[in-house]
């Protein structure tokens, strides 16, 4: 068995996120759905990018947001996910190791570009995202190295994971390992749209490896094809160890067994781009639970990392978040 | 002759911005020039993007801040520059499109990559470029059409121009097609250490060619090697035909013949980077003089753009300048 070495191993997409303002008449003529993640082809990226106003761009991705996050706390992190050898896959190399997280997957050589995902943010702060997932497609089951896994007190998964074909191969194959190796599995459920797409494999899922579940209120309901949030609620209590269900403006509320919390949002600063906020609640409340916070205190780090990142654009931390937190909880 | 297409046509080094959060001890330690531009090599690019931060990637380079900058405005603007067929290149073409600017120079096919800049800001907003001119080296005479330099009422030239050799020749043919037509010629003078290197001939250069100078306290400085502002001023009158000296938070003074102005600055609604200051500034004062306005109000138009782009990361506008400039200028 390998020693522990990171407070939490994440697999996910490697995204390079491409961020525009826009207004509702631009969304509703290109048909897009506000808030949500579509899948796109290149064609169809090719075609929006072009319509669409400026953009800046920088690093993404569900689970690689959540791991930079636990680093930005002071936890330790890795990450799995698959770039090109292109600029934008050197671009989320540079800046996921810059932000103190272990990446070695090897890059797929020859094939689609690096994924991106070009977001469209409103200025009520939503964002709509379409996401290209160019090299991802290439994630399998020989990028998990075990040792990488047991080696992880939590291993963490993203729902969007399901989406390419055969990282829902890697994706079964790290969750197996970290449940021999008697290690936490975590997983989001990362969009509405996502677990309409595999909503039956969700729940065999979670009922077979899960021991930790996020969610929002959106795809906890759609899970559970309920349309109230204490339906969906009822329903997971007791299907797995742990839920942390988030609610934005209302807060988030944790399920453990016959424990529910409910906790308040945190203030923040500002409210400039939504993107991100269930990636970094999701790191602090891991960074919380492997460095010995209670389920309270852990959801507390996650909406405190939460009401960071919304306060500007992009999908990771620019605040130092350590610090953050440690004015915060006193 | 050709009709007036465009109020100004940029010709700059084609640029995108990798900026990131650093501080005084990560400069020192890597003898970065604090505040200004220095050119690099591609090792050394990669050196230093190898230790800097995480990173966002946003469409810079000086001219072409300055062309975007007339299109916020609402007017004409168009601009040439050489960026290479990758990733880079793309994100380039596209946002200074999408930003309205007409943009057709050709790609540079299998040479260096698209430029770009490493500019790392301070927490008092100061930026430190360390920029690797990669496919820039590429812009020749032959990217010249003298039908577009015809069309445009001013065509506006970056000092950097003078770095790579090329485009120097390509700058002179430029600066010749439009005095032929009677056309305006302005520069800029980039950066102190670029009218280090290139004085002697950009005093040829505004003698013989610039119509409109623009220049901060440190670069017209150095141009006549002296250490006193007003000595500067005193010196740079009557050589070219207006000279707008600009001053950070002193604010800026035209001089024209006879006339000199004393223009406060606009108060920024936060001072987050400066990068850009200087070329927003001359977006506004090209876009007011070459639509009807007089020189204190063309000035008082590049002071609230320049406060616009020194209130957020990046160099180009955020905000709809259009509209902010019919708010203050009442």
């Amino acid at each position: 068995m390998a020693d522990i070495r990171y407070d939490v191993v994440g697999i996910g997409n490697a995204i390079v996120d491409v961020i525009a303002h826009t207004d509702d008449a631009f969304l509703a003529r290109h048909g897009l759905a506000k808030g949500a993640m579509t899948l796109i082809d290149a064609a169809a990226a090719a075609a929006l990018y072009d319509v669409m106003g400026p953009a800046i761009e920088c690093s993404g991705g569900s689970a690689a947001n959540t791991v930079v996050g636990v680093a930005a706390l002071g936890g330790r992190s890795s990450f799995i996910g698959k770039v090109s050898t292109d600029q934008l896959g050197s671009v989320f190399r540079h800046d996921i190791c810059a932000a103190g997280v272990a990446f070695d997957t090897p890059p797929a050589v020859n094939t689609a570009p690096t994924a991106r995902s070009l977001i469209l943010v409103t200025a009520d702060a939503q964002r709509s995202m379409q996401t290209y997932l160019g090299a991802c497609v290439e994630l399998g089951p020989e990028d998990i190295q075990p040792a990488l896994i047991e080696s992880a007190k939590v291993t963490y998964l993203e729902g969007y994971l399901w989406d390419p074909p055969r990282a829902k191969e890697a994706f079964l194959k790290a969750a197996e390992v970290a449940r021999r190796a008697g290690r936490k599995v975590a997983l989001t459920l990362s969009d509405p749209f996502c677990v309409d797409r595999h909503r039956a494999e969700f729940h065999d899922l979670i009922e077979r490896h899960v021991d930790i579940l996020f969610a929002n209120q959106a795809e906890i309901e759609s899970l559970f094809e309920v349309e109230r949030f204490d339906d969906a609620l009822q329903e997971v209590r007791h299907r797995c160890e742990i839920a942390a269900l988030t609610r934005s403006e209302k807060g988030s509320v944790i399920v453990a067994g016959d424990d529910v919390h409910v906790i308040d949002a945190e203030p923040a600063r500002a409210l400039v781009d939504t993107t991100g906020a269930g990636d970094l609640y999701a790191a602090g409340f891991l960074y919380g639970l492997t460095n010995g916070h209670g389920l309270v205190a852990a959801a507390r780090i996650g909406s405190i990392a939460a009401a960071e990142v919304i306060s500007h654009y992009g999908a990771r931390p620019e605040a130092d978040l350590a610090r953050l937190v440690a004015e915060r909880m006193g």
